[in-house]
């Protein structure tokens, strides 16, 4: 695609060579000879001196930072770069074809279960008694819909996940490959035998509208009662949910992590990767949880950040992790502050002590 | 349900409206005012004042922080709360349907398996080349059983479980969706071109009776002889455990943990969940260890409790962290003690010195 | 097999009774009386002694350590005992046979796709459109493979893995079951109400020749361009790597690490379990990171050796964590301090000052 033809596309005004030829996208530090990328935050301005992009988009008011340099990318000016990239995207990288609607022969499908207008079942897909799905709904091959599940309209289930029994999913929501739904919680009580007598688990899974669950995530059953996962959740993989965890609306969690049964996420909440989240706490709105992090007590202030293990107010675990990296030379200091206070007390008491008794010298 | 009819089935006294309508349990945090729910660990008793549960099970004989409020939820007293509230989940709940005895015709069984008697087989599961099931073995939809596979009576593997070969699995036990037993172990050599070269892996892995394997666990075949999961052994979701290693009967680990090839923990023993435990180490009985924790050498103490990572004995850890809260305080003392001692020292020098040689003043 | 049959079958030489019936094989630790173990890396010498196997493999050049003890196992002398006793393993334990060439009837193959000779495509196993697979490829049962994915030849992927649209899988690589490779990115930007909107992922991900992906790793397609795993890379399972990640060439990472999207991490590092690995990072070649590290900034040192979290460079570490572990006496000594410091200023006070204007004594 011709530079200019791109201009015109996204109505921006060019600053470089028109007859360019743009063959693909990229990252700003990334990007080749004959690809596009964009420049929408102002940290990655560094990288205009360097990248090796034909062009550049960036904002409309360009300040000197963003004056073409002679030999550099050319500079397309538009309103909204990341929002003209993802345009871009689109007419670059198209995205995958949407399943065609209908049931493949392979597919089996329970008798009893309904089926909304164009709902689409891939190869070997199973959709289990009692099922009631919506409309467009797509089931991709391999995976497994058991009993009484219900699905809403435009929900996407990719390839070989596992819904249990009675889970009720909302409308747009996307399962990611392998993802296991409604398994068991994980519930034992000893015996005095030191084996242990597995605690039913007959509660569901509910997830809310615009959900996204990452690939081979699994999300336990409740005890009773309900696991919920709130309105536009977005999992990351490998995630572990327990039963009975609720997450509010709009929290974001990232791959690997961890949170036990019971516990309560509030909403808007950002949990980076690989946390740990023991069981029966509560968590604020809009709270901040940083990588790694071990949380075991409830986390109240609304829009507080935390990091470490075991998990502290953010702004104090960066104060004592300064401290330990400290801890090599502290332990020198303390040493030497042992010397000299041994050295002054045996000094005051030469000095000190008017009759002499306690020094020889 | 009627209060009185439950207070009927279980053979309990009530205090309270007979002629309440119950229509579901709950915990005791969470019941609204239809529900039931129940009182067995006294450390709940203050939900007592607040729940909003219809009715609460509560102990026999009941002291007076049981004694019935004003307005507040009906009492039903019970030997054993706890065990009548799994007798009403089993009323209210029922659980899930078994799988109808049959092999599914889209299922693949090799011609050699052998197979017990009142099987399940679902749909699209493939039993593989000398397969041995037990009675009552279920098989649901998408599971893959390779070759020369053993498994006991009334054991179930869930959906889209991976059994490779000659995996033995006893009686009586679960695998949760999505699991896979009997991968390869991790092992490569360097090479001097610094690639690698794969050693073989030619154990199995072995499951004894009445044991639960989590959704989309992984646990490897050993590279000579077994890897070994005993007797009751419960492991939760997400957890990999390495090629040879060994867990002793009754054994409870948590999500997302790690175990390492040849290490071999004891019987009964406690361990939270995303812990690491490296190679080659032997963990005693009954050993508890924290969630989080990162355990880099044996712990041979019966019953021992572990936490942190690197893992060290649980009160010294305890005491580790109290430190590590104070490293901000201890830094800002070590300054004042510093200038302090200079001081004294300056001073001392001032004032100790006959001759006043190095002291100008 | 009689002892004297394997050593001729290796060429070594024999010190011990020939007539030995050796049944299989087994770790220097753990062999029992009719097991053939090997003796290679020296600081497992110390086993010689215990050993309860019937015969040690042992280098040719046999120092005193390795002379033969009375009623001890029988020593098989050979140029390279590991080697030697891989051979054995090929005896003792022969490979699973590789799944017949063919397609099952049960599998699902799309019309445009490609199969070069020889392949084996399992039963309940989906090849979508436009897809190309080399010579000899093996597809086990319930994996789906989705549109316009290429595999090269003598690639085994085994079962119920998940490889979405436009993947590239080079030659000799082996995908271990339940793995996820394709799926999308994590990235939502943040919309003013507080939900969140998908970055659409058109990206794809590419794996080169000979490497390894373990159990239920989950593996994200780029946003665009691609996330690369590199040729002889080796992951252990349950591993997540983002979008747009770049692994390079023989790094081997352990099982549960996390690498968050862009990061690029040399050739032939060495990466524990359960690691994780920020964002947009540069990790250099040969690097080794320590399990449960959690790395937040580049390592730019080739062959640098890293741990602790935040991840720290590993001698310093270990100090760090020498010093944490003096933690508690650190504050007793830090109070035994103050107090001799306050005694010091007071008795300072008392007796250096001439004046005696601030001591009211």
């Amino acid at each position: 695609m011709r530079l200019s033809d791109v201009a015109k596309m996204l109505g921006g005004s060019l600053d470089g060579d028109p007859s360019a030829d743009i063959r693909g996208l990229a990252a700003i530090e990334d990007a080749g000879p004959s690809e596009l990328t964009f420049l929408a935050n102002p940290k990655y301005r560094k990288f205009l001196d360097t990248t090796g992009a034909a062009a550049v988009l960036v904002p409309e008011g360009a300040d000197a930072a963003t004056l073409r340099r002679k030999g550099g990318p050319a500079l397309l000016r538009v309103a909204d770069p990341y929002r003209a990239f993802l345009l871009l995207a689109d007419e670059f990288y198209p995205p995958a074809p949407e399943p065609a609607p209908g049931i493949h022969p392979s597919a089996v499908v329970a008798g009893t279960a309904v089926l909304g207008k164009d709902c689409s079942i891939g190869a070997h897909a199973v959709i289990g008694d009692g099922c009631i799905l919506g409309d467009r709904v797509s089931i991709s091959p391999g995976s497994v819909i058991d009993s009484a599940v219900r699905i809403g309209s435009d929900t996407r289930i990719m390839e070989n996940v596992v819904v249990k029994s009675s889970t009720r999913i909302g409308e747009r929501v996307t399962l990611h490959p392998g993802c296991v739904i409604g398994g068991d919680g994980f519930g034992f009580t000893p015996k005095s035998d030191g084996s242990h007598e597995k605690v039913p688990q007959r509660g569901i899974v509910v997830i809310g509208d615009d959900a996204e669950v990452g690939s081979n995530c699994t999300i336990d059953r409740a005890m009773i009662g309900e696991t919920r996962i709130g309105r536009g959740v977005k999992l990351d993989n490998l995630i572990q949910i327990g039963h009975n965890v609720v997450i509010g609306d709009h929290t974001v969690i990232v791959a690997q992590t961890g949170v036990a049964g019971s516990t309560r996420i509030g909403e808007q909440c950002m949990i980076a990767g690989q946390v740990g989240i023991v069981g029966h706490l509560r968590i604020a709105d809009r709270v901040k949880i940083g990588a790694q992090a071990g949380v075991s007590r409830s986390l109240g202030e609304t829009g507080g950040t935390y990091s470490s293990s075991p998990a502290k107010e953010h702004r104090r675990a960066m104060r004592i992790e300064g401290g330990i990296r400290q801890l090599p030379e502290m332990i020198t200091e303390l040493r030497a502050l042992r010397e000299e206070v041994d050295r002054l007390r045996g000094s005051r008491e030469g000095t000190s002590t008017p009759s002499g008794e306690k020094d020889p010298s």
